[in-house]
């Protein structure tokens, strides 16, 4: 399984919108007969790979699995059905499939006649498709909210500067995270006072070598203006009319979104919060004070320090001379 | 030199108001004679400490001190006349002595025919005494601005509630760096506010092994409630009744204090970093989201982005769930 893992890690980057998936079929003596990997919407699943590269080799073999074979017909036919015409044995997967509305890959697998066994470092598994085990259990895309603060929470100075809080090295970081993630959101706030391009960039304009550029979406009922940035050819653009949070994750989730990248402002940030519609939060901050300005987030209503929203720091890590700090928003919190 | 660092470091958590200093004495074959640290204010100064250990048999020995040998008669006498009157043929010291104003212990040894060398490990001995070194080379105390906060930059609520932003273990690590200061500073407002006690006190309200419990002092014209717990038996308090910061400090400082351990509030804050004032920031993040209430800084008048104060990151640790930041003012930036 720490094979399937690996492969499913080396694989790609990021499988988006679908999940990162390994599999390794290996002989009833154990030997190893081939190892696949999903590398991406509209490309091969794990299994599939895996079951082409071992041709008749599979017959009795164990396929040893990251994810639950699927059962749906998707732009590919349903792995269980292909692991069973192979003539495959036995399948021992990881995790299950999050949807709580799925047929059951396993289930299938069993009626086949298939022996199925379960559990095997789910919790790695989940952890490589966070996102995207949030997304197909909730039905909601997972939101992590990006700040860049100073060490005293200030996201812009008084008179509205705030370029540059922090440093190249952290805002290229930023840009690495952007580009794991389906969408970019901000609301129309931002896009009016910074009219920002929310493109994956690097300082010189060049472009980066991440392949795709997620979507970039405004939420908010002001207008967007024609000549805003944001509406430029470089990647597609959605203004989200609206203010209602759970409508703007349904309307993103009906377009494949999974993984939504919040970047404020802070009013948009702190009604996410009010909805308990944050997952994750990942903070820049950079060592310097301000004393006045627009704070990193408001209005989310909370009075009282009982109700504050409490996280778990999941990383810690200097980026340049900034310090990057990630955490989950605790469930049982809110 | 290493040695008699390590000396230094062991004799005493710290020697406040006193530098901590070591002192090894080698015989002229390199063998250790004696080894001398300074224990706090009253106590002899390591040379003294390491000539009467070693005795008669100081006579021609070197002497490696962590800092240039005194020259002026304070609770003991002069260090210079003690090593000349054993017959030191030599002395090797690391830090000079900050003081400007100083007349000089090794111009002294040079005159009565001591050789003498200097700068070895300097910047150990001076990280070692960073307090004391500011506060006798300007003749101010350093001051080290204590923030507690949320990742946002709230110090207290809408409703003022602040306690508990941070957990215990971020609490008892509060209580170990003010034991290692001369003075614990708050404005008005929150002495006001809070009545916190300001003593050296565990969550039971048990003593804590420090020996010694700081000056309690607040700042700022309102008087200070005859029943407030400032004023309880615990430890001396004193209110400066004054808003200008360099006067408060000059008053400090007549009362032998080198470091002062500045808890806030916001506006106090403000003030000490709007007169660039504030050498030293240990900033406790709490991984929790208000969105609301008391921004930890305030009303330092800082304006735009560029005039923001910029810091260096020295130490980032973990301490319980909390994560504590500590940092130097860059005083270029000012
Ligand atoms: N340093 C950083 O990380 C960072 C990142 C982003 C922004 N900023 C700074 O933040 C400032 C902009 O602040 P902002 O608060 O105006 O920006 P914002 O949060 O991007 O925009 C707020 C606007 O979003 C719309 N909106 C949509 N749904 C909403 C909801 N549920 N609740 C509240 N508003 C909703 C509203 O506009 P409608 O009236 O159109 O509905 C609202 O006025 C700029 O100075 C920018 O530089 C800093
Ligand atoms: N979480 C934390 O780390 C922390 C720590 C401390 C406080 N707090 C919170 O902070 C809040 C109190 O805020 P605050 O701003 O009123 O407290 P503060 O900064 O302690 O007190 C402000 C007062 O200090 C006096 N002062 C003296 N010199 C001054 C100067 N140069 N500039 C400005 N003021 C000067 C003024 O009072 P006069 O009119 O008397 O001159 C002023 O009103 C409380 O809610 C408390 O819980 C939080």
């Amino acid at each position: 399984m720490r094979r399937a893992l690996d492969a499913a890690r080396e694989a790609t980057e990021n499988a988006l919108p679908n999940p990162r998936v390994g599999c390794v079929l290996l002989s009833p003596d154990g030997a190893t007969l081939a190892v696949g990997a999903h590398h991406g919407a509209g490309t091969p699943h794990a299994e599939v790979e895996a079951l082409s590269r071992a041709g008749a080799a599979a017959r009795g073999a164990t396929a040893v699995v990251t994810l639950e074979p699927c059962n749906h017909t998707g732009r590919t036919g349903p792995c269980s059905d292909a692991l069973i015409a192979a003539g495959v044995a036995r399948v021992v997967y990881a995790q299950g499939d999050p949807n709580p509305a799925a047929s059951g890959g396993a289930a299938r697998l069993r009626a086949a006649g298939v022996e199925v066994e379960s559990g095997l470092l789910a919790a790695e598994s989940e952890a490589l498709n966070l996102a995207w085990t949030h997304a197909v259990r909730t039905g909601r895309p997972y939101v992590t909210w990006k700040l860049a603060a100073t060490l005293d929470g200030r996201s812009a100075a008084a008179d509205g500067t705030s370029r540059w809080i922090t440093g190249p090295t952290a805002r290229l970081d930023v840009q690495r995270l952007r580009a794991g993630c389906d969408a970019i959101l901000v609301g129309t706030g931002t896009v009016i006072t910074d009219d920002p391009r929310l493109t994956l960039r690097d300082e010189e304009d060049a472009p980066l070598p991440y392949g795709r550029q997620p979507l970039r979406v405004a939420m908010g009922e002001r207008p967007i203006p024609d000549d805003a940035r944001v509406r430029d050819a470089e990647a597609p653009f959605l203004h989200l009319v609206t203010r209602d949070v759970d409508a703007a994750l349904a309307e993103l989730a009906a377009r494949e979104v999974r993984h939504v990248w919040l970047e404020g402002g802070p009013r948009l940030a702190g009604a996410f919060l009010g909805a308990d519609r944050i997952d994750e939060v990942v903070a820049y901050v950079a060592p310097a004070l301000l004393g006045a300005g627009t704070p990193a987030l408001n209005g989310t209503g909370i009075g009282t320090i009982a109700d504050a929203v409490r996280l778990d720091l999941t990383d810690v890590t200097q980026v340049g001379d900034d310090l990057r700090m990630t955490a989950r928003v605790r469930k049982d919190s809110a």
